[in-house]
């Protein structure tokens, strides 16, 4: 069911490389997990991680300075790919923030793109899968991600905080309803309807809910970040949480842009958030 | 004299990256250099990073993990390319492991080479240089690397051991004149004559000094490393260690192969080793 690509020593655990067949995409996916060393039979609590834009399965592995204490806090981490690959539809490569390494972690339903690019139910998918696969304990799961992955994180929990269990994001499209890039990727891949926009909107989802995790949300914001003023609306999503009385620790912080210098920084609190949130 | 290119906030300090004039390879150069947070006025130790076959300026600040460690043990780190670049023969990017990318940290004596492919003396003007223009206290420079760039900084520290007052290296090349990369690289940069090899080998090089390094080298090698047996030869340089009475720490380790999640697994043991030596 999973082909092992590649694997190495890292930290006293392995970084691992995978390809399977989806069934959501309907191609074969490829995705990172970082296993620390663990004792026999033994289930450890897991973290999904969501790249942003241009971003691959990679990523996270080689650039964001994770194994280390994922190894000391017994985290497995799992690094899914940014859209589907090899859909071969035209104009799928065009742009860097639209189509392939842009999917933005919805389920298109517009055509050609409703297809393959089923992210949002290829994490589901992909969940079930390393519960099963890898020694994941299927209570201790979270999720966390960058830029239009903190948009796929705060979704994805919001829509399913069954199984994903706590949640934070380094950077988030915090509004995409809000902003040019949703507004570019949502119109492609769900049409000119912007009320069905909003089933992707974490600030519009929260608004619907009562403090969903009560344990509360970590976002760190850099403010030297250039995407900062119109794409990202971080207090959109503050107002939404306030609203819903969603305890939210947001973190502004000076001098930091959106790239891995300011992901890398803050990389360890978001680890021991999510450890301490999954008990 | 220095033009800074970029800044990115990290660990509380600045990851730069610059470019510069250099008069040892006659074209312009790139270098990164991390910079933690520091009280005014005040100099810090500093440590040359050599990247290996195929990398750059930017492959410390990107895939090695380092800057948290230098930020708590106030470290400069310094990240030179590998090469020259845009020197403009024919052939120079034919090959991996030759010509741009593949500098070796020597001088070439070898026409079209010797004209621009003056890494060893790069080197040195480059630790002129940030001593200058950087808060680098000159007392306290040392200088490692992996694989080819641990070639360059075992035979650039014994060379220099006056400059780079402490040394250490990831799965370095460490018998050149042994191994199919050397043997390219010297023949291609220096000639055919054997003898003028030796002055680039650090196992050679360690066989005519009495203990350069007192407080002793830090080597770490992956057991699973693919480049072990035909290229690395760390057996020979402990040999002459041991004929030099040169205190060596060789670390095998089970499972390491030769990439960047090796290297950032060890990465924090060689910075706090380099602080502990410069004092």
């Amino acid at each position: 069911m999973l082909e092992l690509l590649s694997e190495h020593a890292c930290f006293g655990g392995v970084q691992r490389f995978y390809r399977h067949e989806s069934t959501a995409t309907g191609l074969p996916m490829r995705f990172s997990a970082f296993i620390p060393a663990l004792p026999n039979g033994q289930k450890l609590p897991a973290l999904f991680y969501l790249a942003g834009l241009t971003c691959t399965e990679e990523t996270l592995a080689t650039k964001a300075g994770a194994q280390r204490v994922a190894a000391q806090e017994g985290l497995i981490l799992i690094g899914p790919d940014t859209s589907p690959r090899g859909a071969n539809i035209a104009g799928e490569t065009d742009a860097w923030d639209f189509g392939a390494g842009a999917g933005f972690y919805l389920d298109a339903t517009e055509a050609p793109w409703s297809k393959h690019y089923r992210m949002f139910s290829y994490l589901l998918e992909l969940h079930a899968l390393v519960v099963a696969e890898l020694p994941v304990n299927p209570a201790k799961v979270g999720i966390f991600g960058h830029s239009m992955g903190g948009h796929g994180a705060l979704v994805t929990a919001l829509k399913r905080p069954d199984l994903f269990r706590s949640v934070s994001a380094f950077a988030p499209i915090a509004a995409p309803t809000l902003c040019p890039w949703g507004e570019k990727a949502f119109s492609g891949y769900l049409g000119a309807d912007r009320d069905s926009w909003k089933q992707y909107d974490a600030s519009e989802l929260m608004l619907a809910m009562e403090a969903p995790f009560p344990g509360g949300i970590l976002i760190d914001q850099g403010l030297a970040d250039k995407f900062l003023e119109q794409q990202l609306h971080p207090d959109a999503f503050e107002a939404a949480c306030a609203k819903a009385r969603q305890p939210l620790e947001l973190r502004r912080h000076a001098g930091y842009d959106h790239g891995y210098y300011f992901i890398s920084t803050f990389m360890e609190d978001h680890l021991r958030f999510h450890r301490a949130q999954l008990g």
